[in-house]
């Protein structure tokens, strides 16, 4: 692409530097923020670069957070005994809207992926090992996208608190409500047959 | 979407109110940002910032530039008696890439679109006809897409130019180069046979 301009180059140079945002996807999204009032543009500037700057992450569960300690984990409603390990704030997000947990989180901040160069030692996995050895925790739930990386990652904690002897569960896999049977792929089917569950169960919610 | 921070909400709600991203992909994109250095996203934020506040159209031809006249119409070798009437940046960029035109652009900013509340009053209509009065041009080609709209702003440029006599055209519609004609749109077909150029002119590229 031959811009006109250098100032127009660079910004869209920046913008398509973000995922998914081709050259042509940027230059859509700058000559729009070029039609708006100025204030459009600063506003953006500045959210950006004031979560960038000061965003922390809570001390305790490691999610995203504008306090030390996150809202979840100061809420003394919450049971901090029984933790589920998510990947990020998206899981979190995800299983708070449900409103079915009651327990802490302990966000990873990615999966255990050699092809991404994402190894234990970059995850918080340590200060999981740590929370669980104190005798903190007795229930910790697996939650991780049961993708090849997320299994290794699982399977790689779980190896390290076995000797713990703490409860450990994943949550469920299976057919999704209001989906029909015949579209559901094999493995997915056969675990909802195999970890079938007494029908008065299904009838809680 | 419940957030666990202001920061992070505020982030993702600038990012949302771009076209074409809604609030998960603005929540992906801000994420990324918070995994890379800072550097990344300080770049991007000045980037942004100094494009809207110092950016200039360019007095002739009102194209976005860096200077009050843009490389083109700075440019001697150039036929200033040509002018190719644009719609905006994208579509200089995209004939200057066939290195096809040797004359000036019109950057009119938009097209005339009552669905979007742009009259003629919001485009640069009054100077093309200015420029089209004093004589300074020989040939007009209306290079706008061929949507009602772009049919409109051609029709509305062409009634107001009509009386100073100058040669004015339209570029051609038909088959793109290495499309199969069985999938052609009647419309486009019907017209790239009315259009029928000499077989000689089809050997010049």
């Amino acid at each position: 692409m031959d811009f006109s301009s250098k100032l127009l180059e660079n910004a869209v140079n920046e913008v398509s530097r973000l995922p998914g945002i081709g050259k042509r996807t940027a230059l859509r999204l700058v000559l729009h923020l070029l039609k708006q009032p100025k204030e459009h543009t600063s506003y953006l500037s500045n959210a950006l670069l004031s979560l960038r700057n000061e965003v922390k992450t809570c001390e305790k569960c490691h999610n995203i957070s504008d306090t030390v300690l996150c809202d979840i984990c100061q809420n003394p409603k919450r049971n901090p005994e029984i933790v589920c390990v998510v990947e990020d704030i998206r899981d979190v997000m995800a299983i708070e809207s449900t409103a079915q947990f009651q327990g802490l989180y302990h966000v990873l901040g990615g999966k255990i992926s050699p092809i991404e160069g994402i190894g234990p030692q970059n995850l918080q996995i340590d200060s999981l090992v740590d929370k669980v050895s104190k005798g903190e925790i007795k229930e910790l739930i697996f939650a991780l996208s049961s993708t090849m990386e997320g299994d290794t990652t699982n399977f790689y904690i779980f190896k390290q608190i076995e000797k713990f002897g703490i409860t450990t569960s994943t949550i469920a896999r299976g057919i999704a409500v209001g989906d029909e049977l015949e579209y559901a792929d094999e493995v997915t089917l056969g675990r909802s047959i195999l970890n079938r569950i007494p029908f008065e169960n299904s009838l809680r919610n």
